[in-house]
């Protein structure tokens, strides 16, 4: 069987090369970003999503940002850079990667800032590279590391997309799936369309189906029936923030599916790598929420399905409580029971 | 404050006019039913959905139904009404009120097989007038019997729509909320968008904007996070089949909506006439649950939103187990912790 991987995101010729994730399934589409006003915007609407994504794209946009810089010495590049970052970092305020993946620019910098400028951005461009590589690696070692949870036959629920459009190679949550299959288990999945934007059903259902999985599209509000009714062997999604004590942002409808998971005794699994936990904050209580446009809602694909100017309630994420999660898969290993103690052991001081 | 009625059906010169709700509320558009195959059609794509309308536009089709029908006897008239009804009675399995509303034109007739044809024929037509002027009454009834359920300046969250386009009058579910108001009590509402068909922003959150009651629209699966971040003082929804123990099927979402407000001890209740209750079966394990199409998960106003060919699960109910209901509210009294024992004791013989 052969398991994806999309390019989705490439420099080419100096311009940022990606999938208007928007338009799939319908439409399979590279726009190329020459400017970082572009790339703000393929973040802030979601042509590029998905928290690793976000973070690899942020690296990218940061090389085109201080491209045609000029700058006399490295401070006066840096604050050119910092210009750049803080911009980027505007765009979309829950996943941590994005800030993770402008720190890691800034660093760089930093510990080369006795070299040439012009120098210090081939580095910066090696370092948006390199920051794509490893997510193809951390997908793998997730993958891995996630596969033995999942026995031959096993049927998941999934929410979102957090599968080869969302990473530099074959997902987190998608992960754990795909190497199960790598590994020769038979695998079914249901997959929420994820409303309001329907990752679930454009981009979830489309990788699994592309891949050979078997695969069901449901609304978010049928997982509840679906694991009351069918057999449901656990829960696999990714996450935007982990805190220090284990509780998740993820998309809008997470909590929610963990509640209900819960109550069917069905393990739910959050995959995650390093750069997803954030030990600088206690409790998911700090993790900030994105509210979107109202239209999201209110249309979909252009049509209007609500009446004229109702008032919307439009949370991108939500936070699942640590104690709703059975483990979170990361590169470096499962933290079983996720809590402060268990995940400090295993991350540690992030990278 | 004008609260509404929606006069959304009626008979009009030997036809059924009524409102197309699949077209709300872009287009208020009446249509004209004049045989049972249009009538039919209208109950099973949804032109009138909700377990009272349904129940209500299956009487007046009966009324169509036998209109043209010649029969010498009584034996004959009542075979031909017996196929009327049972072609109604196939456009859809959950909602007990529409089996409920069959037999009761039937048993009319039975009751007056010494009348000449014709009279009876007028006594159908008054029969299914009364089940209308009937359900109007109990809308009030039920409104009256749950307003003082919620307190003023109570936010409440809804699922689907439980209203005037789903009942005689203003509702059930609805009703508790527009009675409150019309006691003078400041309430609002986070009305759930109902993923497939959207009842809750095409039609709930237009009944209640229209209304001027403060209503804000949410995707299905923001509800928890709703809960968690709001101040939410309980939910209020429609039943399309209570069974004898209180295990109550309404539309897919509401078991969900039920596990998630357990989580967070925010009162569930349930409003429903005594027509809705089937106490020929013990549990809900015995309600048959309607799949629908594929289309109505891929699709949203002919847009496709998922992958060709892609495998759905569509269940248009779910069951709700009575354990997690607070109390039912009916027009009879309001039932608090329903089990057998207490639904008996309200509802006891049904009419």
């Amino acid at each position: 069987m052969p398991l994806p991987t999309i390019e989705w995101i490439g420099v080419v010729d100096g311009r940022i090369k990606l999938i208007d994730q928007t338009l799939l399934p319908n439409e399979l589409k590279y726009v190329y970003c020459d400017d970082i006003e572009s790339i703000y915007n393929a973040i802030k609407t979601l042509m590029v999503r998905g928290a690793p994504a976000i973070g690899i794209a942020a690296a990218m946009g940061t090389v085109i940002g201080i491209k045609n810089k000029n700058a006399v010495n490295f401070e006066s590049f840096f604050k050119q850079l910092k210009e750049v970052t803080s911009y980027l970092g505007s765009s979309r305020p829950t996943a941590v990667n994005l800030f993770w993946s402008l720190k890691r620019m800034e660093d760089t910098a930093l510990r080369n800032s006795d070299k040439p400028i012009s120098e210090i951005k081939d580095i910066l461009l090696n370092e948006a590279k390199t920051i794509l590589e490893e997510d193809k690696e951390i997908c793998r070692k997730i993958g891995e590391n996630g596969e033995n949870l999942l026995e031959d036959g096993s049927c998941v629920i999934t929410h979102c997309n957090a599968g080869g459009l969302a990473t530099g190679d074959y997902g987190t949550a998608l992960a754990v799936i795909f190497a199960a299959v790598e590994k020769g288990k038979n695998i079914r999945v249901y997959a929420d369309e994820t409303r309001p934007l329907l990752q679930g059903s454009r981009l979830t259902a489309w990788e699994l189906k592309n891949a050979g999985i078997d695969v069901t599209l449901i609304c978010d509000n049928m997982a509840a029936h679906t694991m009351k009714t069918k057999k449901i062997d656990c829960v696999v999604v990714g996450s935007d923030r982990i805190a220090a004590n284990g509780d998740a942002a993820n998309k809008i409808g997470t909590y929610s599916l963990s509640i209900i998971a819960k109550e069917h005794n069905v393990p739910f699994y959050v995959a995650a790598p390093a750069s997803t936990f954030d030990l600088s904050i206690v409790s998911g209580d700090e993790i900030p929420i994105e509210e979107r446009s109202p239209d999201e809602v209110t249309s979909i694909s252009g049509n209007k399905i609500a009446p004229d100017d109702i008032k919307v309630f439009n949370p991108a994420f939500d936070i699942t409580p640590a104690s709703n999660i059975k483990a979170i898969i990361t590169e470096r290993g499962v933290i079983n029971s996720p809590n402060t103690e268990n995940i400090k052991n295993i991350i540690g001081n992030k990278p």
